[in-house]
């Protein structure tokens, strides 16, 4: 693992990593803030999986969630959001939303995605296994939280891997990726047609199909452009209904899908889930 | 003015806006935050002067002001750091401390820089104006703060009108540009040989010549590559003590010349400049 920068933030460490990961066969890069600490000790780890076009970088600069992760001592990791570098396969057409920084957080079966589109097996298997080797986490005190397509990735991962994560939010997640054209053109390209392979990549099918956790906090912004069409808050509020799992869904009036909504409610979302990595 | 974008954030509006500067003979953009107010208030402004290469948007995306600007009630203006466009003149070698992106808050008088760098009208007469008249500002409580350049700027403009700002703060900046490479380039380019000239637009050397504020706040990081060769505030104690100014210099170990440096004591200055403006 290779450092790229390291700057003193709120009395902890903002540090910028890239090492080649095994998953991918590329590359990768991502950021971990590390909060002031005592030497020797250990802390939990929240894991912000970022959202269409993004890298690490978004939240990094932008998430303004230093303040509170040094208060509570919250390590957190943001990963990219998918293989990038010569010979990474991209959108035919160069889209947004598919190929480069749109890994959608899934382990690609379909040529020529499956060479290195496995961010299911970096996120979950890979990454951690590095941040649990190189930085004073408590592996044993994990949480996931993203945005949008990073929302999906929280969602979906923290509802696979229920026994891991203490806590699973979102801000503005795409739910129902089966059910929106986002994710249904992610989905396709990265799985095929199959579409039982799909629910498990599906936060609502998942719910549908069996998978638990106690609690999910979702905030969605009143005015963001993506609503109807992507995110479908809907949805996911009527699977945790019937299935009896404790959603807190905010609806914020007047906000959109930008990080100036995440920075507004990064907070919260961070008290929530310290409260239970506690 | 035009209204290049507004998003919601922490119960207010972030806004960035554009509009042909009589100053410059450019046009110019900045950002103004305007917290959660009731209809028909007005609130104080904190001006934020940015330093080298930057614009409006790194304080606007980096700078965590926003959530405690809300608190306490504050309009933040973040003006850009030069005149730009077709036409306007750069440093004839590109370097990133002089032309475009540096501007040092003066009214250049040398050629070709004296046809746009009209920083110092620009900021302390045309901007002020064009914020009284758009936004609900009490321009009888106004403060200002900068980050290095910008810092430079707003102790030198916080001591000329030492009767409009009722506070002055600044993060790492360059105290005595007449005594430092980065400030004798660009008040050379920018003002010529004349010397006497020069000191109107140097912090130290306004004190130094009778200028007074009753205190004044600088955050400077200890890990900061520039402190010795071009910040030097061991100068400006020098002078306070001398002219009685209650000058608080807070060193910060470890901390660099970043926005990961500025954000970690934003809430410390703004809630100095709040109650310096209540």
């Amino acid at each position: 693992m290779e450092t790229v920068s390291q700057n003193k933030a709120y009395g902890g460490t903002q540090g910028v990593y890239r090492h080649a990961s095994t998953s991918t066969g590329t590359d990768m890069t991502f950021s971990v803030y590390v909060p002031p600490h005592e030497p020797g000790v250990t802390m939990p780890v929240v894991w912000y999986l970022s959202g269409l076009t993004c890298t690490h970088a978004n939240v990094t600069d932008k998430g303004e969630y230093r303040r509170v992760c040094a208060e509570l001592g919250l390590i957190f990791v943001a990963p990219d959001t998918s293989p990038r570098g010569e010979g990474v396969a991209d959108d035919p057409d160069g889209a947004y939303d598919f190929g480069l920084g749109a890994g959608f957080y899934v382990d690609a079966t379909q040529a020529p995605f499956a060479q290195h589109y496995k961010m299911w097996s970096y996120v979950t298997d890979e990454l951690p296994a590095l941040v649990a080797a190189q930085f004073p986490a408590d592996m044993t005190r994990q949480s996931i939280m993203g945005h949008s397509m990073g929302g999906h990735g929280a969602l979906t991962i923290g509802l696979a891997l229920a026994d891991r994560f203490k806590a699973v939010s979102a801000f503005a997640p795409i739910v129902a990726p089966g059910q929106v054209p986002w994710g249904q053109k992610a989905l396709g390209g990265y799985l095929g047609d199959d579409k039982a392979a799909w629910r498990k990549h599906d936060a609502v099918a998942l719910i549908e199909d069996g998978a638990r956790v106690e609690a999910l906090l979702v905030d969605q912004g009143g005015a963001d452009q993506f609503l109807e069409k992507e995110l479908r808050p809907d949805l996911l509020r009527a699977a945790c209904e019937k299935a009896g799992i404790a959603l807190t869904l905010n609806m914020r009036e007047g906000y959109d899908h930008s990080y100036y909504f995440i920075s507004t409610f990064m907070d919260d979302h961070l008290r929530w889930h310290a409260a239970r990595l506690a």
